[in-house]
């Protein structure tokens, strides 16, 4: 059984919006995810989606509420089916959790899209 | 859509290993945890439970293998099925995740035994 450090874990990587796997129980994924500028707005139709920030401060933006400041050690779990978009000013570190297989920009195609995750 | 801020939450209650209920998403709780002293053996025949310490040492020991040691910061998930016993030396504070409606003391009948949790 191995455990993993988060600190060791976010230096093992520098990319931004390329979530790292740190762990996977009862089909849900643990991941790991640097951010830095503007992701695009985006949903997930079968998925809530939680953030947990970890270093630096993230916004999460809405189209039709108000937008919600995540600071280190705050979460917050986006339902599935609200459009969102996360908004970092600098480097935001966080720790998300969701169904394994989720994508990160759920029902958008972009340039950011990511699957096969590496594990840390 | 409510954030959660750990720190506030944490604040907001005293009891040992009387986790509260900070989020649910996807069929899966999200726990906060104070835990002192040693807590019961025990095993979660269907559920993966993952340990987040975000404060203090927590030590997770084992039947049948060696037992891991968390520090803040650091993550174990204890796959279903597998006995284990949380135990604190001192004061800790953690965060589990774990399918909604997951028993503290699993399959052993306790007086620590804890449903319907608060929420934070």
């Amino acid at each position: 059984m191995e455990k993993v450090n988060l600190d060791d874990a976010f230096g093992s990587f520098d990319e931004h919006w390329s979530p790292r796997l740190a762990a996977e129980l009862n089909g849900q994924a643990v991941k790991l995810a640097k951010l830095d500028g503007e992701f695009v707005w985006h949903q997930h139709d079968d998925a809530d989606e939680l953030f947990l920030v970890t270093s630096g401060q993230l916004r999460i933006e809405f189209r039709e509420e108000e937008n919600v400041v995540l600071d280190e050690g705050e979460l917050l779990v986006v339902p599935r089916g609200v459009e969102h978009r996360p908004v970092a000013d600098e480097e935001v570190e966080a720790l998300l959790f969701e169904p394994s297989g989720t994508t990160n920009t759920g029902d958008t195609e972009s340039e950011l899209t990511k699957t096969d995750l590496e594990r840390v």
